[in-house]
């Protein structure tokens, strides 16, 4: 395997010392400025300033139950008393970030550490010593997936191939390009803007550059044209949430790209996280977010008038629209 | 017929003492200015920088020969140098318009008004006011064929619509849905920003607000997620370039509305001008506009870094996509 270069969207947080960090990914590229964060309401309000998102949100998840547990004081190890305050202690943490952004799976994840505590105090085990193991076995273990899933990206990634990418899609499409480029692979990369955001912007074409890797930056508005003039030959977009059925939620426009690919015969891979935990996508909740997100850039109001704004944050593509999956902690042998 | 309230993007602009006065949209909302311009470089510059676009442009190109024949000094009437003088002065006007901005037919405008010069010529008449009274019927004439376009517009829109508009159709469909509440009919309107230059946020939503309709602002973006929800019922977007076949060409992003439009089996209606000086979609010329529209927000740069941009103006979108054309000149009773 060719030596990967890291993106710092690939992993963008740390914990140490009790203190998380966390990229502030609204100041990207203009400054890789780290949050620290020291609470479970500093987490939760990171994740729901939308500070961090995509995988970042994920580490913040887990890594705020590493954090709390830290500070968390039981007289005795094994004490019935001790065990149902650190049980009520992880209950809490698992509620409040739940329900930090409504479109997010976290309920899968925080249930995951939910169940360990309770296996823990079934077992008569130490429940701090063993959630915190475990939470830092799953973190190595979606470590290696989420690896394992850039080499993948890169083999379906062709010479000559010309890709329409969607948002961000923290690091990994910018590291199985980096690879391609190492194999001598000659691609190109279209990103949307992604309005209102500028994730695309902000973040692929800047971690795509820094890469090494020929980006162009296109107004969201741009895909019919592109596919017409035979510009794209490959739409690869992440997933913020996976369904049982294979729809998927994503940053809204994914939907719009994926009928427009459909109609142009041009091939669309989705990097997912198959979960069996909703059915279909008609029971993804979608975040409605603040017209005022739409309304304004950089704190400032754009237009003046009395004009209202509609900004869901996501939408639900049906699986019937995606060539390939693209899923974590698949081998693409098997 | 209901009295129509005018759309100050209806007819923004105006002759007079051989000063042309053009509103600058770049401004709107923020400030109802009127450029004032005096001569045929500035006429090219206002319409190369697209202070005015769309219909304000046609009326530039009308205007600046109305404006730059009063200039020209002749020493008699029916002199053939003269004659020849003012021939060649309406060509170089002719010029110098058609190439300010590519993908517009200023050519079929312009080649009216030098036709009238050569008829004028073969005929013995006084060239400057042949042209000048031809170019004043021809206005009066698109002027009272917008009106009724307007409530043709009116009639397509029933109690209850929700439509999508892109961009900015020059006051008709504000018009239009003025009348409609008029007429009591309950609607709603989505505007695109259309991206790069938001000329949905700015214009659209701001005359349609001014109109009293009901208007919400979305991200281009958002077009895929409003369909699946059954939110939009319509669409009803301009064209800046119509084809014999049909085909035609608008903003950039109106190509890919279309697609999905027909995927949600959400009828889309187009107001045309038939031409029969270009064939099809295919001979239309695309104008790729500067790669820093797209990079900079109002004169600064949003993104540090290498990011490279590309921003076609328009696209062209297939007649087979179009569920219905309301014409220019054409009674909805023919």
């Amino acid at each position: 395997m060719t030596k990967l270069k890291e993106s710092p969207l690939f992993w963008p947080a740390s914990l140490k010392g009790g203190v998380m960090s966390v990229l502030d990914e609204t100041q990207v590229p203009k400054n890789l400025h780290y949050i620290k964060i020291k609470t479970l309401k500093g987490a939760v309000n990171v994740i729901h300033n939308m500070k961090t998102r995509a995988f970042g949100q994920f580490l913040v998840v887990l890594y705020t139950f590493l954090m709390e547990l830290e500070k968390v004081k039981v007289s005795k190890k094994t004490d019935f008393r001790s065990q149902e305050k650190v049980l009520n202690k992880i209950k809490k943490i698992a509620h409040d970030l739940n329900k930090s952004r409504p479109t997010f799976p976290f309920s899968e994840v925080t249930g995951i550490i939910v169940r360990w505590a309770v296996m823990a105090i079934d077992s008569g085990l130490d429940i701090k010593t063993f959630v915190k193991k475990n939470t830092e076995g799953y973190l190595e273990s979606i470590r290696a997936k989420r690896l394992g899933r850039v080499q993948h990206i890169a083999e379906v990634i062709q010479d000559g191939d010309c890709i329409l990418t969607h948002c961000n899609v923290s690091g990994e499409l910018a590291m199985a390009a980096n690879i391609c480029l190492k194999e001598k692979k000659d691609i190109h990369v279209f990103a949307t803007e992604t309005r209102p955001y500028f994730q695309g912007a902000k973040l692929t074409c800047w971690e795509l550059s820094e890469m090494g890797v020929k980006v162009t930056l296109v107004a969201d508005n741009a895909v019919g044209s592109l596919m017409s003039d035979g510009l794209v030959n490959k739409v690869i977009v992440g997933s913020d949430r996976s369904c049982a059925n294979g729809d998927f939620a994503n940053k809204i426009g994914t939907y719009q790209i994926a009928v427009v690919a459909e109609h142009f015969g041009v091939p669309m891979y989705v990097l997912t996280q198959p979960s069996d935990k909703i059915r279909s996508g008609r029971d993804i909740p979608i975040e409605i977010r603040k017209a005022d997100e739409l309304l304004k850039f950089e704190g400032k109001k754009v237009f003046r008038g009395k004009v209202d704004g509609f900004y869901p944050g996501f939408d639900v593509v049906p699986y019937a629209l995606i060539t390939k999956t693209i899923p974590i902690g698949v081998n693409e042998n098997e």
